[in-house]
């Protein structure tokens, strides 16, 4: 399992707007992409026109190749692509060990 | 219940002594910070010295106040500072929603 943690900052007064059209987007797009595991839509308390998206998948290449290069990729950016004010910022991330209280 | 994500690059040939050093410094001391929720740490996929810290506070003045402004904190830093190739960029974030596969 690998974690893709995406940046994004969006358009002010958008916000609500980019909410509902990624929430829509994730569950008729990116949920039913190969080797998606699960997906958090994350808001910034310290720049409220920047989310988060922290994205599993099962493999690199099911985000990198799959989806990436594949059909649904256009159609998610689609939904989203208007309500950014900047290129998102994605990079990837192995989990090294975690603890839960 | 609100998410830290702290980015921190790490000096080349010291990774696995950081990650023994942080995750002896999570058990023994982040771990036991009131509203300490929970911890991941992520390894760069394309960036392989830097490091992404996941952590789960019950509120953000659990983090701001209550760890940064108290005992635990240099402690904390104690363990892991002198692995640090650059200054943590760390920001707060609420959740808006989340989908599981």
């Amino acid at each position: 399992m690998i974690l893709e943690i995406a940046s994004i900052e969006i358009l002010a007064h958008k916000h609500d707007e980019f909410e509902g059209a990624i929430k829509f987007a994730v569950e008729t797009v990116l949920s039913t992409a190969k080797g998606f595991n699960s997906f958090q839509l994350q808001h910034g308390i310290e720049n409220p026109n920047m989310y988060t998206l922290l994205i599993h998948w099962e493999t690199l290449e099911d985000h990198t190749v799959g989806f990436r290069e594949g059909p649904l990729y256009p159609l998610w950016r689609s939904h989203i692509e208007a309500f950014f004010a900047g290129k998102p910022e994605v990079f990837h991330w192995s989990q090294v060990f975690a603890i839960k209280a």
